[in-house]
């Protein structure tokens, strides 16, 4: 009875990811720390750049009165603006400081613009693979959950979105570059999905919001330029993180961006900024507004990853595993060489190496490794690899 | 369409601060920001101490590997475990780090404790005037909102209680020292509650949580001392902030303490780490739980705080209001010389001084100001409450 019967429920079902954190401490007290090949959390081992370092230090030495302040819900005019002079930059649309809502991380985005749009019983739809926490989002907010399939290259498959739009459809929920796929959903299949939407509310009656989160937004790679949902489609929403651009996830600093086109986006703003409030978030942290205000654009050095995605990527397929070539995030999503992924994440793990078994994230035979890990983890992963490459056949 | 049905009549309710926030904008514009006297919102003017800054720039200045990476949904060991030391010290209970969680703010504490305890249709039982966030908290988490009433010295009235408490009863909420009143919840009253809730638990075979919501908990006043809800209760849960004992506001740092003597703890901790990071708050921001760590005990200058507070309540007793003597936070809530609150509002309003309607608190014929701004600001609010005081009749 210490808990409602709800999450109790909840927490069970949600106890994988929990489950595999818990053998890696165990397995770690074992084998020694170094001794564990753990590629089972998107925590970043990069290390903020440089410059937000400098930014701190000066923001420290140099207080302000009122710098830690409670400021507006909707966060600091000054780091609103600096947010919209960026989407400017990068999508050429006419962002203002009142489009942009300062939040902690995309989490809480995610969570602020879900409240804020849905009544008890909308459906929002997202794709299989999917970032694990989706369910739990719609949920706090009494949403219903609706998964759609992807295609081979892990695009949203319209065909099967099609059939699954119903006049209770609030949203549809994209995530590009993909967790955990690596997938950066193309300019073309953005358009046909926001032409399919468009045909449908119009059919419908209804307004079908696009949300399109995007925290590895910045993290691309191969030279690929970055398809912005904003010139497709007007009732669109953005949630962005600095988890990743800045290495920062502990610091719980991100926003939302309403499409500048979307006609109705003042009484949306509106009911963003009061679902920030009354849901407890209240307002994005104070020093971190301050301190990202000028270090939009600046971002980790993706080469790094791009470097560490290469290397496992390329070993992988040597020893026969098939995967699909991330275009962006730190993640690699292959195919289990067994139908059941579970088999072969035990297997993997008595080789001392931690993965997430696919059906936590709506598709199983697939397991995701996340190479946003030292060197010396990825290069000590590839024994057991190989040993469970060679167990189940490949 | 741009927002939720539910959303839009919920922020339509919510619009008396909001409109008094509008109020002060169009207000400071038109007379200036040194004409307009601001006694309605609860941001507080103090600074936080010195050392705050000291250690904020050690932080800045030597940056550890991974200092701003996700830390466990809980937190830091080693800032819960000063939590911990902190509680114990200041309650004799053997508090260990394993009984606190670290949380973005008493906001987020409140929406964390209230999704983790609450199915649909529970009930919550909080004392009138409270906090006008709670009314959404519970609704957030599909609870039911039960207001009980207070005595004249705005103390729980148990009798009032008694009565309210039914089998869907899942808690009560309490906040001493309260906003809006300033009373600090007596030793005895609080031992009367917690023996009420144990008869009633035993009778209807439930169980009530008690939850203590305590961000005002060092600011007391005439050598007053804090009475803890833990000694007396079980099944009890308090929710801090940093957000007025270090002046941090907007930075959202602060923790949820679970009653080491309840023996469900292990259970109720990890409903609650899971609803942290399933409501998208994800960890307390990194950087602030490094910070707070080793300013466990320290407060900005609370004697200031009781300094405002006796040139204003002694200023408004001496015009003839009628008025509890704070013993705590940064409020006062005197009766409105005309039933009707928002007609004194108004008229004080036409004098550029700011208050809330005390029906926003759920105690109509009152109204609230904030004692926590500059002296000059309660000085030149004076004449305003001189001169409505007047035409009232006082």
């Amino acid at each position: 009875m210490a808990i409602s019967s709800k999450i109790r429920g909840l927490a069970e079902q949600g106890s994988a990811i929990r489950k595999m954190f818990e053998a890696g401490i165990a397995l770690k007290a074992q084998h020694g720390e170094d001794k564990v090949f753990d590629l089972s959390l998107g925590n970043p081992v990069a290390e903020p750049p440089d410059r937000f370092h400098q930014v701190l230090q000066e923001l420290a030495q140099e207080p302000r009165p009122g710098m830690h302040r409670y400021m507006p819900n909707a966060g600091y005019n000054e780091t609103r603006r600096a947010v919209a002079e960026g989407l400017k930059a990068e999508t050429g649309l006419p962002f203002g400081m009142e489009d942009v809502i300062m939040t902690c991380g995309a989490a809480a985005a995610l969570n602020v613009v879900l409240k804020a749009l849905i009544d008890p019983g909308d459906e929002v739809v997202f794709f299989a693979p999917y970032f694990v926490e989706y369910r739990y989002y719609v949920d706090n907010h009494n949403g219903v959950s609706v998964v759609a399939p992807t295609d081979d290259s892990f695009q949203p498959d319209l065909v099967a979105l099609e059939s699954m739009i119903t006049p209770r459809t609030r949203a549809v929920l994209i995530n590009s570059p993909n967790n955990p796929s690596g997938a950066v959903y193309s300019a073309e299949r953005i358009s046909a999905l926001c032409a399919l939407l468009e045909d449908k509310s119009r059919l419908l009656g209804t307004e079908i919001f696009l949300i399109s989160d995007e925290p590895y937004r910045q993290l691309l790679y191969d030279g690929l330029s970055y398809p912005h949902v904003f010139p497709h489609y007007g009732p669109s929403i953005a949630v962005h993180s600095h988890a990743k651009d800045l290495a920062l996830p502990g610091e719980r600093i991100g926003h939302i961006a309403v499409n500048p086109a979307y006609d109705d986006r003042r009484d949306l703003v509106d009911g963003l900024i009061f679902c920030n409030r009354i849901l407890g978030f209240v307002n994005a942290p104070a020093l971190m507004q301050h301190a990202v205000r000028g270090l939009q654009g600046v971002t980790v050095d993706v080469s790094d990853y791009q470097r560490k995605r290469d290397y496992i990527y390329g070993e992988l397929v040597r020893m026969g595993y098939t995967c699909f070539k991330p275009q962006g995030a730190f993640y690699l999503f292959p195919k289990s060489p067994v139908e059941d992924e579970d088999a072969f994440i035990e297997e993997l793990q008595s080789w001392n190496v931690l993965a997430v078994p696919g059906r936590t994230f709506g598709s199983p035979g697939f397991f995701r490794i996340s190479y946003c890990v030292e060197d010396r983890v990825l290069e000590g992963s590839l024994e057991g690899f190989r040993r469970t490459a060679r167990k189940f056949g490949l």
